[in-house]
């Protein structure tokens, strides 16, 4: 990729009222690390894998508190009922193509079984999200290895992270336009506890795109009622915050009211989930202790963090459609990257950019 | 109520990209009645009720396929599980304060169990809403009688609803100015099937207010973290599609994504609900045949009902707010209205009022 | 009530293998407490009011850790979504018939409204469930006061639970018998533990009765395919193990296990709702501090509890038809008891009795 | 395999009231047919997979409704979401290991993509079971492989099934005894429809074995508070009767019944799922109409069809006891089978075998 293109923030858009963190990224959340492999062979390789680490530590033995939510469920994601059911994470979770899911899974298995000290390990929950890329890319040849999904893993790091065509969005569309990777953060205000949430997201979804409130998409006519409706939305949301389970689960739910905020219609064909994960304890797979004994947030105090996943989600979105870039792709298919200078000034007829 | 204000839509403001149908208001759903009860005496009693019925016949006798999705389950809605497992709505749907819905209830089985050709009945499904009102409301008094609830059934009638400072939204406040109840509707063109979807919203929540995309809270610095983000949504969204309890769940969540776009953060206290019915065909309580005939709209075209459900209940919600006027009530409270001049204006600056 | 009637361990009949607590009820989980109302006047009124309360505290300012499993929601169970949401109980339980659901509802708001310290209460999620007595009671004339639910609640006591015809219980019917009331516990071994698990239950449902296993309405030919099978179960469980609302969840779940050894079907009609609270912990409802700091069993640690509860909840159900007893009412309809000598010459064969 | 077992009908045992249909297996179910691979070779290798087809047409383009419940959720299961959000199965469903899900997953991908009509697939949702039958085969070797589900899909065919250690049973445990497949069927009476509903499943879990009603586990010694609980049962139900995806999910949880009635306790570590699914019609995945017109049972229809599911699934996972041989597998670890000798006195005593 040449040049990166700016970010919304650099443009001075705002998308609510929460300070970002450092990076305005996922990796924002302390310890949590993103790998990418980027797929872009011939004219129709056009796919990847995106991994999300929770922690630097051996995920199977000290699993997170996690949850899961469902938007609309017409999407492949794996790993849903154990998590449901245990209110843990013990794999880091991977992103990639509808059809690479189980592959994916799988090298999870290998990550897992590899592992020093998960020798005697025989049971593990994959968990893989995915959406279609299949417009742009051959997804029915399968293109993603299990090598590529360890890649990804091994790669990972804190830091910045890649936007747009690359990783698990490196084929994907949204609101018609490009879409791809997408990541940004807030952090609440100490008096608030000082948190951090993090989202990253995968964007392949359709509706009448909204950018900070303006309605980018009726001002550019590229919206209709059947389609660019359909796709889907894999959205991961991190934070350093100690919610339980069930918090997590609430605080899932709030991402997708970020993504609404997009425009985002959630239609029949899309396939909305979000993973959410606190990184602020982990419960053993092994101990001695009967109990797990936890300091969580009262319920009381989780609505500034709801606001924070809402935000989030809603800029990680848009940070992904201001990444992606033109791309041609399968049986020649093309798709626009967001006409960035249109909807500019379109922002700033709105007072909504600078 | 003095002179009725303007609805924002008469203001050029738009919401979404659907036409509306003729009174924007849950009532263009062909035979849906709506009736309200206010109660504003003395200092300190501010509340009522509102009730929904979607058709005009014995509601027992001929239920309507119906759903209801909980964004934030901080609430006491009443009727939820019997829905959830049988798919069926058998009483009308009151909305009325938190501390009333037994009373609410106890008045449908009145109203059920007096019905010409309910003499036999035995088991009734209360549907009951509820937000809370005990800010401006002397809630703990509990002035709702079952005659208030029984009368808002009698004169229950379609064409064009009251909104703001009526019925069950007597009382409520939303983003930290007077809400109250609102309403609107979406009306598909020919080609998805010309169908139409109502909502009518009970306001009492909050989050940082946007108006068709404009940040106004901000704008009027009227938010904060911790404060103006508890209270509930009560959501009831009606259609003459003919969709399936599974699809109208669909259909409710859709309601509440419609929420997001306010800028309402379904915070910790909030109990948003959202009841979803299709008055597209009923099924009887007693019938000769063993089996339900139905011809439902396929997962393939319920799309675009999404994205009406989204619009109304955004536009519905705005609506409550342009309606409600400045209320002072129990121990001398005061909650203002929204400041339609102030509002108009930045909206205009935006490009979105006229 | 003359004589009380024998329970079936007095006969030598076994549940499962754990042991019972003292006094084989849900009051041997320490300082659970239940009151009861039976109304028995006339020819018609045969229904009363159960209560249970989790601990002698207020129960709003200590709200216990709780979950509500709904095995099949033909019911009108009332405070669901808010315990699903935030995982804790904050009123007694009350049980009652069908038709006054409202009147117990619109009581523990009094009962909570009044207590010391709630002055400035402005929300109350009253939890009440319900089977329908309709067949032995006049259930249209709603012969439940509100004075009657505060009866129960103030006569709550430790100790032994009386069964059968008695509050809740007064008019039901189970597998075509009289049903009523019944309660049951286990104690874990100290090596799991040594935590108590108890049941309460108000049986009113069918299928075809199987008593520790032996198949009974077979044997008497009391059972159909269509009749005896409509009806409800309402299950309370109670334990001091320290589970969060996810594991109680679990527990709940399980109950409904036990109601499936007993021949039970759930029948489309039935109301089958499990309350399940833990006693080991409180969630203050105001405090200093931003956190909940708890010591809960780890999931690891759950099973001993899970089959404790399939237990309790199958001999509790089997308890309440010992314990009932031949019933006369509304229209002159009559309801004979369990034909306790046949059955256990039937559990003598089967050598299940001693 | 040497000389088939006898199964326990044969025994004179019988399992609740209704009549079995022609195999007393899920192929009773007009259609419906399944297929078994055994992987049984050298020292270490003891798993295989199970496959159901629901129709002899093309399952993506031919869509059935069906429902997924979990009854405890510590499983891999894969699939879930899209069945949940949209009530339809579009691919056979396969059961397998553990760790073998991925492969088992993309197997049902190649299997679909390969179809003639499937051309333009480009979205997949493989629904693949699966329990851990780590004890007796060498699961981290993942020996599954593609060709080994494509070959059992192939081999399906009607007619009766094979049980105990074959397919994806050859290497599970059930009570601490052998486990495996088994299968059973009821037929509902002329009057009630006349529908059939079939059972298979996969066993491997815990609790106190019960078979009819006779404490077994209990007269063998062969139980513990914390040893033989973990497991998991997959349970696969189908139906000829109209049913559509919620009724099905009704129909599901009455398995869960069934498995309740075994003993079987679902413990914490338990995965169980059962999937349900109806063959009385199909939904077209492409189809000139914006409607599914669709006969359905009514909601107060569908009590005989959950007795049969409980009777055919507790009969199905006694069937699988009853067939499975003692066997030696990985790491020399060896698993007795059900003693049937001392089990047939035992029943025999209680009245329930002859």
């Amino acid at each position: 990729m040449a040049q990166t293109p700016k970010r919304p923030r650099e443009y001075g858009i705002r998308f609510g009222v929460l300070p970002t963190g450092t990076f305005n990224a996922i990796t924002d959340v302390p310890g949590v690390r993103v790998g990418q492999i980027t797929l872009k062979q011939g004219q129709t390789i056009r796919t990847g894998v995106t991994a999300i680490l929770p922690h630097a530590g051996n995920q199977f033995q000290q699993k997170s508190p996690a949850a899961i939510y469902i938007g609309n469920g017409f999407g492949k994601l794996m790993g849903y009922s154990q998590i449901e059911e245990l209110g843990t994470l013990e794999t880091p979770i991977v992103l990639t193509n509808t059809l690479s899911v189980p592959t994916a899974a799988d090298a999870l298995i290998d990550y897992t079984l590899g592992q020093q000290g998960n020798e005697q390990v025989r049971s593990v929950n994959s968990v893989v999200g995915e959406t279609n890329d299949g417009f742009l890319n051959d997804i029915r040849g399968r293109h993603v290895t299990k090598q590529h999904v360890l890649d990804a893993l091994k790669q990972a790091k804190t830091g910045p992270v890649d936007e747009g065509n690359v990783g698990a969005g490196t084929g994907t569309i949204c609101f018609g336009f490009k879409g791809g990777i997408g990541t940004s953060s807030r952090k609440l205000p100490a008096s608030l506890g000082g948190y951090t949430v993090g989202a990253l997201v995968q964007t392949n979804f359709g509706g009448v795109l909204q950018i900070a409130g303006v309605p980018i998409g009726v001002a550019l006519g590229k919206y209709s009622f059947k389609e660019n409706l359909d796709g889907s939305c894999m959205m991961v949301v991190l934070t350093d915050a100690p919610l339980d389970a069930r918090n997590l689960k609430r605080l899932a739910k709030r991402a997708f009211m970020g993504l609404a905020r997009t425009g985002g219609i959630a239609s029949n064909g899309s396939g909305d989930y979000v993973i959410a994960v606190s990184t602020a304890y982990q419960i053993p797979h092994d101990t001695q202790s009967s109990f797990d004994e936890v300091k969580i947030l009262r319920n009381d105090n989780v609505s500034p963090l709801f606001m924070a996943a809402i935000e989030a989600t809603e800029e990680a979105i848009i940070n992904s459609l201001f990444a992606a870039q033109t791309l041609t792709g399968d049986q020649g298919h093309q798709v626009e990257q967001l006409p960035i200078d249109k909807v500019i000034e379109l922002l700033k007829k709105a007072g909504q950019a600078k």
